[in-house]
């Protein structure tokens, strides 16, 4: 695997490139959610690249930017064994020049849920990819379902935009006992990551109560009674898979999503019903 | 020459491209100006394609979106005889299909003179050119250096987010009398044309002052003078050719840029001071 951290290096190698390049973007201290992302692109392009940067553009002020994990090494070499070509790991200032201030907004999609909580967020999420796009120039993008808001957010960025690529959302990656696999979980004290895995379980208990035709506020009600202290929930809601916007009731194509606080640390999951 | 008006046509002609492509996007209603862009680019690539789009985004409200110049019979043919090879011709719905929301915004060289003049003229700039450049994937980019403000936005757009083509900015192209050729003449009435090109003759009094040490603000009182009735000037300034910022004096690499009300029409221009 070869390593680029200037735009002259990536795109030296991508003028060399197979013809079909899959991407993966990432903010490093990756865990298997982020290596199965890889070993799906691998699996369906000739090459493939992965980026390393954690984007100063989508941490709001006293947000975790300074203490966000930090592993290129360990990284590097989980990458590597998963096949990746290229690894794109740039400092900020390569990204971001002095005198940057270009932003892409992809409007409604981004702005409740996390965008509500965390203002600018996606608009710094669309900025870094819709850069990232024109600089790897991939065939696939591949982005994660556990952030189901930020997949929605890029599927509509090169929808509206007419990037020339495809997005493929690749299923969450669990924990043995349901929690979601997030960078974040590091932070987790034991009393909290003992408690964490009950948001997947709210989330399932939520959706089977929406199934039977349950009220979405009685059934947010009962299911929110399963998350287990610490846990303070943000948010419990059904949404339309591709706008983002809350639904009043289950239909096809839904996301059941959920964030919550444990301790400083804020953890989201979700549920796909897709028919 | 060929006529694209949907993206899939687009594609599939960009599919058989030759290596190098020049792109000319225009709003129609063509004169000598765009022609003089089309011919440049063709000398300079292998193929060409021109786009004439009335950009509804860039806008506003009581703007003349409506009334708005059209000729797409004539345009076809000025552009066929210049050699471009691909007329882009699509409807607004083609580039921006119901839901569409995604905006391009690259900050403050869209701010001042026609950003101030025109909120959000300049996000939608930027967003149809953004989108425009996806499809049609040119390797060189050519505008008019007429529209000043609007070049800076470009060159900004495609410099931070790393579009890969250049931007050539071509000299502007002028009436016998100095009236810089613009798409809006047709709406001067018989008095409004005849003071018209009083707007290039101020700059140049203007670049004549400011050349010579005389302090700004004198310079524009004094040039002032030189427009003629029904003119009203709205600015009249000498700004950075990058960032578009006032400059308090004259330096390498500005513009000295102008623009003014005849009747209901509002013209530009401007000079551009190199060294």
């Amino acid at each position: 695997m070869q390593l680029a951290t200037s735009i002259e290096e990536l795109r030296a190698w991508r003028r060399g490139a197979p013809p079909t390049l899959g991407f993966v973007p990432t903010m490093g201290a990756l865990h298997e959610g982020h290596l199965d992302l890889a070993r799906f692109a691998r699996s369906q392009n000739a090459a493939v690249v992965a980026s390393v940067f954690v984007n100063p553009l989508q941490f709001g002020e006293g947000e975790d930017l300074a203490r966000y994990p930090r592993d290129l090494a360990g990284d590097r070499e989980k990458l590597a064994a998963t096949g990746v070509d290229l690894l794109f790991a740039p400092e900020a200032q390569e990204i971001y020049p002095h005198g940057f201030s270009t932003t892409i907004d992809v409007g409604s999609v981004g702005e409740g849920y996390e965008g509500a909580l965390r203002p600018g967020h996606f608009r710094g999420v669309a900025t870094v990819v819709g850069k990232l796009l024109h600089l790897v120039a991939p065939h696939r993008l591949y982005v994660g379902q556990k952030d189901a808001q930020q997949s929605a957010v890029l599927r509509k960025l090169v929808r509206d935009l007419a990037y020339d690529c495809t997005v493929t959302i690749v299923p969450t990656v669990r924990e043995t006992d349901g929690l979601a696999m997030s960078s974040r979980n590091i932070y987790l004290d034991e009393r909290e990551r003992h408690a964490a895995p009950s948001l997947h379980r709210m989330l399932r208990r939520f959706l089977e109560l929406v199934k039977t035709g349950e009220p979405l506020e009685i059934a947010r009600t009962k299911a929110s009674t399963v998350l287990e202290a610490p846990g303070a929930l943000d948010y419990l809601a059904c949404v339309d898979a591709e706008s983002f916007e809350p639904l009043q009731a289950l239909r096809s194509n839904a996301f059941v999503i959920a964030a919550a606080r444990f301790g400083r640390t804020r953890l989201l999951d979700n549920l796909w019903f897709p028919q």
